[in-house]
């Protein structure tokens, strides 16, 4: 498959483009090699071009200009997403929204951005006025809020807040539509999840409209325990104490902490599983009196009483949970993956455990605890070692079997990596807003394929993808 | 019983002194007549003097004085309870701390005041920097922090937050005890379970330091619904919505809005019941759309939709939630009373059902929505018309076999109203801080009969109280 993308440079003008190979193909990719199946089937997508706006306008001249040219349009944050969210699987134009990163307004509990701005930018500007955002991605130093939005669903943060797809927290997207002269809509309440977590599919994020909150100095803790039920216990039970104000409590079974956490390896002995927890100063006492009331429970770092000397060189805990735990492992050893798994409540804890016991060192147990309508659980993203596709499967159909939904992480389609069904709201808004299919191709299944059978054992595979491997061969 | 009162305010010497019996009278009670029992019972009470220190040295010298002397000492703060916390059942002195109200300072997270200071006037200071204080009685306006932390249990805020109780919840307390030479001392984390809703039984409260949180414009709705089931399984879910930031959740039951919120009456038809929120401005989008999933929910009011003239002279919600509901549907029936239960997790809404189910007009629903060990459930303030003691105490033991704890709002002892067993904690406590047993005397039953029984059927009474009673009468 070829495009005009002479014409279509021509038609765009003074934007900024980019077809240097080595840069396009940078820009083609995120983090989808934390998976194997994904590295597999990803590694040759590359873009024929990658676009840079810097402001509506730009980004109305890319669309109008593709839709007429017929050009696949993939829009981009940074690249900190784990499925391929902002991967051209079909070619094109990579819509790299990174130059869109102004900070354009701060009100009290609300921050209106462009998409491109980075996550730790926007607080930095937030907090001189005591506010932040309520929840990040571990990439909270390299994501933007754009990507967060459309292809993220929660992290850090959603231990108090819940997650993205939660009523209230996302206020506002402004959104172009790929239409020949493109509209701009304001999506608020309910229409927020037209838009948000669809991976651009169906228009592209302008504006971000974010709740803050009150920005705390965060003290980074890890307790240590010698068994990882006693460790998830301590967990839950931390997440379920209501004025006890944390940002992140997460579990790590032993050996990884030692293994894989290599800063901060001294303090961490091989046989301890972890919590790794981000509680606000205000609640210091009250996590050390809750921390005493759990025998074999040892505080191995606390960074307000750290020294600066103790303290260098260590990443923030946040960048030792969620996915930046599989990185760590990943680094450590190239054969890791990993899984994404719900623990409902309230049996999370028995589940967790009946879970690990099955496999035992095939799979290591890690645990982010969150709220879920309402409730304390936990999802998993265990270490996986990999051995084959058809084990990887395996390992997480037995996790269904055994009361742990899965949110596959092997899978680039929105529906394929959650809820495995139509998101009717998804499609009915795609349809309205990109209807010649041309937005980030292949990601939405019930575009590509209405009749796809979810229950039928095989993973969609976009044809586009072939196609393009087809015509780059040829 | 009689005191040398003359001798005692020698002893203090400077420190404000008040013995006209109007104002004695006056400052003796709190709001107890809420309760046709404890206003049969405590109606009588009266000090023979008020003291009001001015600072820390004031009060250290009221108390060395009194226990020198044997007087006791009933330390009072605004006097907003509802089960005479403050009322000094051995008369003695009263400790009025209200001329103890600076803020102190006020930081990221945290502020520090006098126990006198009012709860409004302390969020009036510590909003001028964006934070406000995470929760407060209904009585906002009027009541001051020393009195919540000592006599209360959380309220507006508690939807978020959960209890006073819970860890986090009070940063520390400063406290005198009552010695020969009072001592100061520090009490954080665990070591607050001591004092914190102890009546100031066991300890003179002279700083307090809370957690702050960000301070947000609320909205005040009113949502109604045809029936109390569809006004509580809303409130219930509008609570699990953990991105959607609110801090009151009331249902009060038809036909108390319309019968008993006079200044709203016109807003409300008598067979509607509703729900009263406060939520953060930055959630109402998310509130809106909330509510829009609920057939037959109709928004009643929208503070912020009303215009300047439509909300004058109206309330805010607090006020006509926890027991300010009482309060109104008092001034309307004089025969109102109201009981406190706990409908616990997961089955609230099940157990609110079967038990007004039960009842009919006797017993009107009024539903507080908290956090309670980690989960969303409800707290009852219902609404009872009073007949007998023998049928309210038939009543409250319907409840308890139907499911729903009571915690006794007719009882002036803290075991009584609270979890009917010794705080071994508070009364080891009180051993150290008041070997003498004169602070607030009668309140604590551990102290005062150790084998008392309170599964025997009849409450502890204070043989103090008929001492007194008969000193005066003599």
């Amino acid at each position: 498959m070829t495009y005009d993308i002479a014409a279509f440079r021509q038609a765009i003008g003074p934007v900024h483009c980019e077809d240097n190979p080595v840069l396009v193909r940078q820009k083609s990719r995120d983090f989808y090699w934390y998976s194997p199946i994904l590295k597999r089937e990803l590694d040759a997508v590359v873009a024929d071009l990658i676009v840079t706006p810097n402001n509506e306008a730009d980004v109305a001249a890319i669309l109008a200009a593709a839709y007429s040219l017929r050009i696949p349009v993939t829009p981009r944050g940074t690249g900190t997403g784990n499925y391929g969210q902002a991967m051209p699987l079909a070619g094109g134009v990579v819509l790299n929204m990174a130059a869109m990163d102004k900070v354009k307004s701060i009100s009290p509990g609300r921050v209106v951005s462009e998409p491109g701005a980075v996550i730790a930018a926007i607080d930095a500007r937030t907090r001189q006025g005591g506010q932040e955002l309520r929840m990040h991605p571990s990439t909270y130093a390299t994501a933007s809020i754009g990507g967060f939005v459309a292809g993220g669903s929660g992290g850090v943060g959603s231990i108090r807040w819940g997650g993205l797809r939660d009523l209230g927290n996302i206020l506002r997207l402004r959104v172009l539509t790929m239409e020949a002269t493109p509209r701009a809509l304001e999506l608020t309440g309910e229409d927020l999840h037209k838009a948000a977590h669809a991976y651009g599919t169906n228009g592209v994020i302008t504006e971000v409209e974010m709740p803050l909150t009150a920005a705390y100095e965060w003290v980074d803790l890890i307790v240590g325990f010698a068994t990882f039920e006693a460790a998830s216990a301590y967990a839950n039970a931390l997440g379920e104490e209501d004025g006890l104000l944390a940002k992140l409590i997460t579990v790590v079974a032993s050996p990884a902490p030692h293994d894989y956490f290599l800063r901060h390896r001294h303090l961490i002995a091989r046989d301890q599983s972890v919590v790794l927890a981000m509680v606000a100063e205000q609640s210091l006492d009250a996590l050390r009196a809750f921390t005493r009331r759990y025998k074999g429970a040892g505080v191995l770092f606390d960074s307000s009483l750290a020294s600066p000397e103790e303290r260098k060189g260590l990443p923030p805990n946040y960048e030792l949970a969620w996915n930046h735990t599989t990185l760590r492992a990943l680094r450590v050893e190239p054969a890791i993956t990993y899984l994404q798994a719900l623990y409902p409540f309230p049996d999370q804890l028995a589940t967790v455990k009946r879970i690990h016991d099955h496999f035992g060192a095939e799979v290591t147990g890690h645990l982010e605890f969150v709220r879920f309508n309402g409730k304390v659980t936990c999802f998993g993203l265990p270490l996986v070692r990999f051995t084959t596709a058809e084990r990887l499967d395996e390992i997480m159909a037995i996790h269904e079997a055994m009361g742990a939904p899965i949110f596959n992480a092997h899978r680039y389609t929105l529906e394929e990596g959650g809820m495995k069904q139509t998101d009717s709201v998804q499609l009915a808004f795609k349809k309205e807003a990109d209807p010649r299919g041309l937005l980030n191709p292949g990601k939405m299944v019930a575009w590509e394929d209405p009749d796809f059978d979810y229950r039928a054992g095989s993973n969609f595979l976009f044809p586009g993808l072939e196609a393009r491997a087809r015509a780059a061969g040829a």
